[in-house]
């Protein structure tokens, strides 16, 4: 199964800790992994990094690790194909540019007869998810021919969202460097950390922070990912079919079931491999 | 001054030999740079790199340097900036879709008063360069819903590009990871090795290579720089105003005026101070 992580934050912060925990992961089950791909937003720019060797021995893993980029906004993905070659095309995250704004996104799922027309942005690759991308700017484009304020921006990309899960799992992350949007139809943890900060210590790796080491009392980080990165913090989970929103490191616009329900990892798992998530 | 540097290739070819000699400038009067970036079309692919560290001393470059990508067609940019502080957003080469593609753009020179309107793609930096980018995928978009053929393609963006050097200088080289466009304002040199391969030996750098150890007797490998990377073998220069395409290696289509005029490095350089290019 593929996996996500997401940064948002009030400050631009690096996400060596998160990444190094991350990247050691392609599965659930084992350790290898079929390409990545992280996206900075650093002011209106963005720096992306594909590659399609293993994160574990990807040199551009492995500068990702080594060099501290301080970013508001990050969106990772690792993949562990379940079939098809592995293409450079097809790497996550996929980037695109609206009202002057470059955009992110990355998908872990599997959308069925998911083939919609497309008028402004064209797939490259072959996949469902850069297609949903695809979909979801075109259906935001023609709504908005300039870009709306923050509140209309939430409500018409749930709108757009809530379409898209019609065909399929849909857990995805979404950025156009300023909001962060995520979608869960699984597996989806976040976490909060601002004052009073705490020490953290990775699942993947016997690696441990401080984060008052590191942090001013100020910073507030939001980190989203498919399954919690570290085992002695409170990791939130999202609720099947939950949408949200994260601005300055904090949720500003959330649409949840009225009855939540969340689903267990093993379950999550068991419905990525019923699907065949060909992300 | 900022350089250019560009590769077409007829097979899937690593950039590390020139961009060796490459990242060490920064202008053609000291050594000093104020950012770069490299884009490498891998199949329908892209994987760009973009700091805004000097490449001598960039992480990013020094991953470039030692992480051998094969690519067909490649662009990359280094920024000596004369004004303005080095934003990331700002850096080159710039990447947008059209047709289901990625084009990359990179663009030394300077274009005064040239802020056309746009419609489907807008700048998200405010660089002329990124502006012209804009430009000239919205005009082929308008022209061409779909497609066309090389030929047709080639015309199309020499009118185009004719069109924008009006405003001012314009060297640039442009690639939808088939076929690199060129034009030339003052200064664009090309080699095209191919059999017999010999040796080439850096300007900037003491480093020699045999091209017969590293190539097949069908390789046949374009590359065009700002100023000639090797101080052995025989570049050509482009003349003012001439616009050429490459395909495989080689000179698919070329618009050069009747009387061609060729500047020696200091008239090339004289101009690019004289209009304080701002790339």
């Amino acid at each position: 199964m593929c996996q996500l992580l997401g940064m948002n934050c009030n400050t631009p912060t690096d996400i060596i800790f998160s990444f190094e925990g991350f990247s050691k992961r392609g599965g659930l089950t084992d350790h290898h992994t079929d390409g990545f791909g992280i996206g900075f937003f650093e002011g209106r720019g963005m720096r992306l990094f594909l590659d399609n060797h293993p994160s574990a021995q990807s040199p551009v893993a492995e500068l990702v690790r080594n060099y501290p980029i301080k970013s508001e906004n990050v969106i990772a993905h690792i993949r562990k194909a379940s079939q098809g070659k592995t293409t450079l095309e097809n790497t996550h995250p996929f980037q695109r540019e609206l009202w002057g704004e470059y955009w992110l996104f990355a998908h872990n799922g599997h959308l069925l007869n998911f083939s919609p027309e497309f008028e402004y942005y064209q797939p490259v690759g072959c996949t469902d998810s850069e297609r949903a991308l695809c979909y979801l700017l075109d259906k935001l484009r023609r709504q908005f021919p300039q870009k709306p304020d923050r509140q209309t921006l939430c409500v018409a990309i749930k709108n757009i969202v809530q379409e898209i899960r019609e065909f399929g799992m849909f857990n995805m992350i979404l950025s156009n460097g300023e909001m962060l949007f995520t979608h869960t139809s699984t597996l989806l943890y976040y976490i909060v950390r601002q004052m009073p900060f705490g020490q953290a210590r990775l699942v993947d790796e016997d690696i441990t922070i401080d984060f008052n080491q590191v942090t001013t009392p100020n910073d507030r980080v939001a980190v989203i990912a498919t399954l919690p990165l570290t085992n002695n913090e409170s990791w939130q989970q999202m609720a099947q079919n939950e949408f949200a929103v994260f601005h300055h490191g904090m949720i500003v616009y959330r649409d949840c079931p009225p009855s939540p329900v969340y689903l267990t990892k093993e379950e999550g798992l068991a419905i990525a491999r019923s699907v065949g998530t060909a992300c």
